[in-house]
């Protein structure tokens, strides 16, 4: 029985809500606001929008998914991944920054926040389980790659253009010539500074004698620092006039609330990418969600957590905002930080809010370079190249995957980049399920354990053949299996039974009954008896739907060893090892 | 090592090649041209093509697959399915019947050809096994309804188009007022005909007297009475001024030798129906092969017919044809008419040179409801609703694949229909794949033989849960088996060891290793050992190539067994049982 608590979480927790509570929860929120303002600036800046709209997306999405979501903790917001995806899914269909462009963002939010309800009442979360960890992993590194490499040209100065890594590199080469010093001098030293706040400033602030928690606010608060730095040095340097790109006018005021526009043509265009958004920022937002859910001994509900952002994103549609997703980084701050419930996200909302209406402003003379180096640095932390080789050492398969993710992902964009990564990881797995491997088996002296002969000291007969299949029978290995058994069959003329020990066999479909009928007739009219053992409780129940055993004359033994006791004449050790 | 005689199979027979052979192979040969030459002009209109073209395909083809095919009574040349394909590929990019359409079917032929060639080259044979046999099955079961339907029209003698079943359906219903009443009398009189050739004249010409081989040649020969009777009726009624549709002039002479002229857009454009139209006629070609070698202990070797079947495409390419492949009707009439070798296709190739070069222009007195008779009957034979009642019985997900290839074939076209086919078993797999059957497993008494403690009467321990896992574990169903595992763990208290029984896991990739120790993890955390037994070879090799040992505090045993003896106590009757 499912209660209205489990479609809205929030009547779960608000009403224990206490004192205590509401104390880490503000705290977090501080924190968490500190950070967001200029995240969303930066993340607007990356998805080709005006700046507010990062503002605006980091507002009525937290308190949607507040309300609706399953995580204590996840702090939801406009991240980097999803901000490239936007502006990859935009610029085939309007100009960066137009209100067009603004208008197509907003609906690409309320697009992929339908998806992702849609999904969650089709019961369609297990589709995220087709993403493989390594496409996934590979997915972040190229993106976090190519991210770097594009803010660049804000961190040199100059107007290169670009959204795969070759062109990108090449507008930069381009516009080498044309870098501003005065902005490669800020973007340099934030870039600098930043990295140490993000990699050594705790350890630092610490030796300076700062206790544990007010070094690792300190260290949080780096950001700030950069900015205000920054901005006081804009103002008191004149550093506009000296070329510097500036973020702009930000006009204050509190979000614009309206529905995105109908447009057949724009949603029919924008849907393929709208479903890409919603998925991958759905896994991203799982995989921290479950991260940070598993150390405080929680859980998160993968279908409820799809409700939850997709309220976020309807959310962020009709408030002027853009996709949203739960974030790594700032999840990991608001968890710190001692957040407690989802009211954290809502008080971080508010704190936006006052800084969008009262400080929105201010951050017009904030050097753009600055907003880039907190991107670089942000979506540099993502970036795993060891993942590589972790994932070679085990598997070729995943490897692979990975490697394709990773390449196209730099070469062809992000979207090409992951839906060619699942539909490899998918082939690959298909084509690894139609060359089964298959064993033969002997019987381990002193067990009734069946093993292969090839690795370990069994005892065989003669005139008995057991052959393991290590995979479900289907229609893409049911030949397989035929021609192996019979050039099995084929090569020892002593043989009088053949049993298939199916204890790796998870389902036998049509293909491969028909399959098994043809090895049951060939078999039968050499004179040679076929068998099956340790066939499984499902696979026994199709098999006696089926006309199969009215035709099949062998027999069907519990365990293989039951079936070597009566078929085995003249057992001994397996000779091809002795 | 491969010799010559595997890529050159007419070798390897040739030099034995004999009187005693020759004389069958001849008399299988008289027999198939007299089937060839009427099915040949049938399958060229149900293409849309010139009916000579069906003649020209029964020519050089025949004899390339001689050289090249394995099979020793397969009969190569234009098929039902295939011309239907044939017709659908070309239909947007020419007018039926016109110069460019012929010569764009031998452009399709040629590609068709290429591609199979190539799948030879790189040993691809094996993707014919994705196409399973429900789909291919309703696949050819659909296909002989749409030919079928799609001859009504000209059984009538009206002009009706359409490719689909309801366009179809349609055209007829707004033809019907136009219907040319001795156009019906021939149509249905030698529909009926042939009907009771196909299904009762043997069994008649035996009461009559005959031996079992006349009876059987004078059945075979059925549809040369059907339409020598009905060309007589036209020449002696003077049919063609009573508004009977003839099949018109033909040219007599030999096949014009060109080679397709390279046309990069037609080429581009014809490219995707080729790989199918080489797909489907290999898979098609196989299964007949398969079947008719498996009778007479013969083998074919799937990957050489990948270069007989292209080979023979090319040289109806060549030779003025269309795509070819071997057929299940005129196979099995040579078989039956007892074809030693691949000869008797070189022999009836010249039967069917000689009725081009002398014959032609007498079957231009041909009515095309005669042709269309032959067609429907031939197709209404593949028909086989029955396999949807016995698929059904037997699985839900090849019922599901079969229908939806049968729907949207009759539908949407031969084309999406297959495609949507193969599309959805292999989803369908995959999705079966991705929600593992886990069982928990105690030990079935008086053996060392572990089943499902629901299924049988077993000994558990109540501080062991032991889980066996019935599929390999990947990325599709990683998160499923952690919630699961942490699941069973939570609902049993006592528990102190799990063991996860590995002998249905084929196969673990970096997805679920990466949850195998999270598992682990958790499970530490609580104070629960997490233990794995029976781990096959391959995926211990695989485990001992990462770090998951290194971290992995349980044991690995070699059998559940050994795991049962040395962490159960107080192991007893499993009391949900008893």
């Amino acid at each position: 029985m499912r209660r209205l608590t489990d479609f809205v979480p929030i009547l779960a927790w608000a009403p224990r809500y206490g004192r205590a509570e509401a104390g880490c929860d503000l705290f977090a929120a501080a924190i968490v606001t500190i950070m967001l303002v200029p995240q969303g600036l930066a993340y607007a800046m990356l998805a080709g929008l005006p700046p507010q709209t990062g503002l605006y997306a980091s507002i009525l999405p937290l308190v949607a998914y507040a309300v609706f979501g399953t995580s204590r903790t996840l702090a939801v917001g406009p991240v980097a991944v999803i901000s490239l995806m936007t502006a990859a899914a935009l610029e085939p269909v309007a100009a960066p920054g137009s209100a067009a462009y603004v208008a197509a963002a907003a609906t690409l939010a309320l697009l992929s926040g339908v998806v992702l309800l849609a999904m969650a009442a089709l019961r369609l979360g297990f589709l995220a389980h087709f993403l493989s960890h390594p496409v996934v992993s590979g997915f972040i590194t190229a993106s976090g790659i190519l991210i770097a490499a594009g803010q660049v040209r804000h961190l040199l100065g100059i107007g290169a253009e670009g959204d795969t890594l070759p062109r990108i590199l090449l507008g930069l080469w381009h516009g080498l010539g044309a870098a501003n010093p005065a902005t490669m001098a800020i973007g340099a030293s934030a870039t600098l500074f930043l990295f140490w706040a993000r990699h050594a400033a705790e350890g630092s602030l610490r030796r300076a004698g700062l206790g544990r928690r007010a070094a690792g606010i300190g260290a949080k608060a780096a950001p700030l620092f950069a900015i205000a730095g920054s901005m006081a040095a804009v103002l008191w340097f004149d550093l506009g006039a000296a070329g510097v790109r500036l973020v702009g006018e930000i006009p204050a005021g509190v979000p614009p609330l309206a529905l995105p526009r109908f447009d057949a043509a724009l949603w029919l265009d924008l849907l393929p990418a709208a479903v890409l958004v919603g998925l991958v920022g759905f896994v991203e937002s799982v995989s921290v969600g479950q991260t940070l859910a598993a150390r405080r001994r929680q859980r998160i509900v993968a279908n409820q957590e799809l409700v939850g952002l997709g309220a976020a994103n309807v959310a962020a549609a009709i408030s002027g905002g853009y996709p949203v997703t739960g974030g790594f980084a700032r999840s990991v701050v608001n968890f710190d930080a001692g957040a407690a419930t989802p009211m954290a996200g809502a008080f971080a909302a508010l704190g936006i809010l006052f800084a969008t209406v009262f400080l929105a402003p201010v951050f017009g003379f904030l050097p753009r370079s600055v907003l880039a180096a907190t991107i670089v640095v942000a979506v540099l932390s993502l970036v795993d190249i060891g993942a590589l080789r972790r994932v070679y050492a085990y598997s070729r398969m995943d490897f692979a995957a990975m490697a394709v993710t990773i390449v196209l992902v730099l070469l062809a964009g992000v979207e090409v980049g992951i839906v060619a990564g699942v539909a490899l990881s998918l082939l690959l797995f298909l084509w690894r399920t139609s060359v089964p491997h298959i064993a033969i088996v002997g019987m381990v002296p002193g067990t009734e354990h069946f093993r292969n002969v090839d690795r370990h000291r069994v005892i065989t007969s003669p005139d008995l053949l057991s052959l393991r299949v290590d995979e479900s029978l289907y229609f893409a290995n049911a030949r397989v299996l035929e021609d192996r058994v019979l050039a099995e069959v084929a090569a020892r003329p002593g043989v009088r039974n053949v049993v298939l020990m199916c204890s790796a066999v998870n389902m036998i479909d049509a293909s491969a009954l028909e399959s098994l009928e043809a090895i049951a007739d060939r078999l039968a009219s050499a004179g040679i008896g076929f068998h099956l053992s340790e066939v499984k409780g499902p696979v026994m129940d199709g098999l006696r739907r089926s006309e199969f055993l009215v035709h099949f004359k062998g027999r069907i033994f519990l365990s293989q060893h039951e079936a070597f006791a009566a078929l085995a004449a003249g057992a001994g050790p397996d000779p091809a090892r002795t």
